[in-house]
This record gives C-alpha cells, sequence and structure tokens, in this order.
C-alpha cells in the first residue's frame, strides 16, 4: 500500500467544454478518492484530439501515482482515448484478444465490426478486473498507471467500484474551524499554525452567507495527532473569534 | 474582433481537489464562454502551490486567447494566485497604487495591513473595468491575457459580469440529431459527414436511458450554412434511423 498516494483525472471530451454535458465524472471521483485517502493533485478537462490527450495522459502519468481518463472509447470518430494514450507511452495499439472474446461472447450477432475498435488497445495495456476477478465485471483497460474508464456516468462508477479497493490508502482526516472575525484579522495566527504544523494542510475560506461565520478554516491530515494539535493551537490563538468548531 | 476565439480555465484550490467545495466557477464559464461565442480549450483543477500554477498560467497563455483564473486571491497563506502568475511571467510584484486607493476608500479604517496584500500584483497587470469604465465595478487584475478572478462565487460572477462584453465574439451554432439505433451502426455515416464538412465539430454521445433515442449526435459550428448542411446530410444518410432533429 502507498503510503501517501496522488491522483489526477483527466476528463476527455468537447461536449463538456461545449457546456452540452456536466461533467459527472470527475465530481464522483472527487468523493471517491478522498474516502479512499488518496490525494487528487489535478483535474483536467481535455478536448477530443489526440496530441492533447497524449500530452496530459503523459505528464500526469509522470507526477502522479494514479491516473483515470474519462470518456472517448467508443466506436466514432470522435473517441480517441485508447489512441492517445498509446500515443503517450510511444506504443503501437493492438487487437486485445482477452477483450475481442469478451465483446463476442456478450453480444454474438449483433456486435459490429466497429465495435470491435474498443478491443484495440495500447499493445502495453493489461485487463484489471478488481478483488472480484474476470467474470465477476467487465475489465478496465490500464496503461502503467493509467486507468481507462468510459465517459457514460452509469458505466464509468461501475467499472470503478469494480477496482476501486486496488486503490485503498491511509486515510485522510479532516477537521474545521470556524471564525466570526474575517480572513485578515486571522490571517497571522493563521501563518502561526501552518508554520507550526507542517503535516498538516490549513484552508481558509470565506463564508458568503452572512451569519456569525465568517471564514472557515480547514484542517486536513493522515496524521490525526498532528491534525488535533493543530485546530486546537489555531482555537488557543484566536479565544473568543472561534464561532464552532466540527 | 478575433475571429475564433478561444479560452482556458484555471481554478485554484485544494478545497475543490479534496471535496470540500463544489466547483461553481468553471461550470458558470462554460457556459457563459458558449454564449459568447469563445472557445472553451481546457479547464485544469490545480492545488495551491505556486510552481504548479504558475507552469499551467504559463502554458495555458501561450496556448488560448484568454485565460481565466479562479481562486486564491485573499490575504492568507493559501492565497498564492497573483504571485504565481507573477511567477508565470518572469514578473515581481508590486503593490498597485490605484487599486490600494481604492481598497482605502471602500474600508477606510476597517481596513487590515493584511488585507493590502490583495493590491500586491504582478508588476506587469493593468487593471479592467469593461464598458462601464472605473467608479461603475470593481476592476479586474489583468496580466497579459490572464484574467485573475476570485474563487467566491458570487463575486466571481459579479467581476466576470462587469467585463463579458469585451469577449463578444462571432455566435458558435449548435444542433442535434438523435438516432434509433446504436453508435457502431452510425459510426460510418458519421465518418463521411465529418470529412464532408470541416468546419463542423460533430460529436456521438450515448443516451444511457432507455428509449427510442440511442445517440445524440450534435454539431457545433461559426458557420450555419455547413451546420445546416452537415446535419440534413447525416440525417439523409440515416433515413428512418432518425428519430429527432433539434
Amino acid at each position: 500500500m502507498l503510503t501517501d498516494p496522488t491522483a489526477a483525472v483527466i476528463v476527455i471530451g468537447n461536449e463538456i467544454l461545449s457546456g452540452k454535458v456536466d461533467d459527472q465524472n470527475a465530481r464522483y471521483l472527487i468523493g471517491e478518492l478522498r474516502g479512499l485517502g488518496v490525494s487528487l493533485r489535478r483535474i483536467e478537462v481535455v478536448p477530443d484530439v489526440v496530441d492533447d490527450i497524449a500530452q496530459t495522459v503523459r505528464k500526469l502519468s509522470g507526477a502522479v501515482d494514479h491516473v483515470f481518463t474519462s470518456g472517448g472509447v467508443g466506436p466514432t470518430h470522435d473517441d480517441v482515448t485508447l489512441q492517445a494514450v498509446a500515443a503517450a507511452f510511444d506504443m503501437p495499439t493492438a487487437r486485445n484478444a482477452e477483450l475481442e472474446a469478451l465483446m463476442r461472447g456478450r453480444w454474438g450477432a449483433a456486435l459490429h465490426a466497429r465495435d470491435l475498435r474498443m478491443a484495440d488497445v495500447p499493445a502495453g495495456a493489461r485487463l484489471e478486473y478488481g478483488p472480484g476477478g474476470p467474470g465477476s465485471t467487465w475489465p478496465v483497460v490500464v496503461v502503467r498507471n493509467v486507468w481507462v474508464l468510459p465517459g457514460v456516468p452509469g458505466i464509468f462508477r461501475r467499472k470503478f467500484e469494480a477496482v476501486r479497493e486496488l486503490f485503498r490508502a491511509a486515510p485522510i482526516y479532516g477537521r474545521a474551524l470556524f471564525s466570526r472575525v474575517d480572513e485578515a484579522e486571522i490571517a497571522g495566527a493563521l501563518d502561526e499554525t501552518v508554520a507550526a504544523f507542517p503535516a498538516v494542510d490549513v484552508g481558509s475560506y470565506p463564508q458568503s452567507d452572512p451569519g456569525p461565520h465568517r471564514v472557515k478554516v480547514t484542517f486536513d491530515s493522515r496524521d490525526r495527532t498532528a491534525l488535533d494539535g493543530a485546530l486546537a493551537f489555531l482555537a488557543k490563538r484566536l479565544g473568543d473569534a472561534v464561532a464552532k468548531i466540527e
């Protein structure tokens, strides 16, 4: 198990950038990855352009532990993800016999020659079924640390759920403190907290609703003791300015 | 007026990547930019890390006509966007006298020394007020083609609305055709349509709801004649398989 795993999500599709479809998959993964203890470092939404996707995949594959792509894996002209992932790693694409057999078994005579494009994957790809093993689910195509998932949200979730336990890591804990006073008044105390607790990620977010909570200060860490220590440290520094602690 | 302007959005903030806050600003800009006739080419969500932000700003500033950043402009330790934009262009930051005067005029004695950090902008920045001019609104800090906007959604929208007409371009038209049959069956006709109408962006999206509409085919173009031509071309090729045209 990686001790501090990181991830990135690449959402592929002109339909998201042009506003025809609202992204659901990156938003879903944000919550899932947090729950798994994986730090999400970057989300990129890119068009259906092979070079763009390939460059993004290459860059992020080298920068984080796990990369997830969403979209672009169907049988039509705008489905270029597998080709782009192959290009990212200077691999050819090749018909995957295991995928082809699965597709023929599932669709039989209803299978179009065109559908088999979906079995043309990067030559270095492997198929991952998750803890349930073959037969439990449709496999995910994986190239190095890049997990290729489809754009249709229901299928995206089903495929991710099959493999999700492969990514589980030590939990990331989170707590929050609400301040009655504005950010500028607590900024000095925040600086001291950040300096004293390097293992804790401290965030400061002004609240737009009028009310007693002017700022929400968040604390995130894998180290529960450091987390509680940072919260107590700031609470003591702020005194009466603390409206609420969660 | 640019004839085919392009844009990118950079959402800055650990709070989005860790799922504490749901992004609203990129989603808002997707719709606004489409309405303005600006092609959105990329969205990147990045953490509050100066180097990450700076590299992303530099890359996207060179790749598209307009870059919009969201977030990281308050007075606390995690507000590093202005510093990162300066680093992207190898500029120092400097106290902007016009911004400082505006802040002193607005907040007077309630202004904290710390708040003035928000007036420390890249040395090459300019202030843009939009068509209303100074006095009509709070200005947007702009460095080259990078428009720096705040993360709080209400303020983000108010500031964008003040300058939005500066970005207006020729409209992008959109239409759609729904197919009764699956993607693999129409993929050949789609290829022919794409080849015959290079000025039209054609998208193909399987519909997950069971029903008569198996695939939504979208057509986007600035050229209305080409758009209608592409739609008519595909409709003729598909014949009875067309369930609906919009």
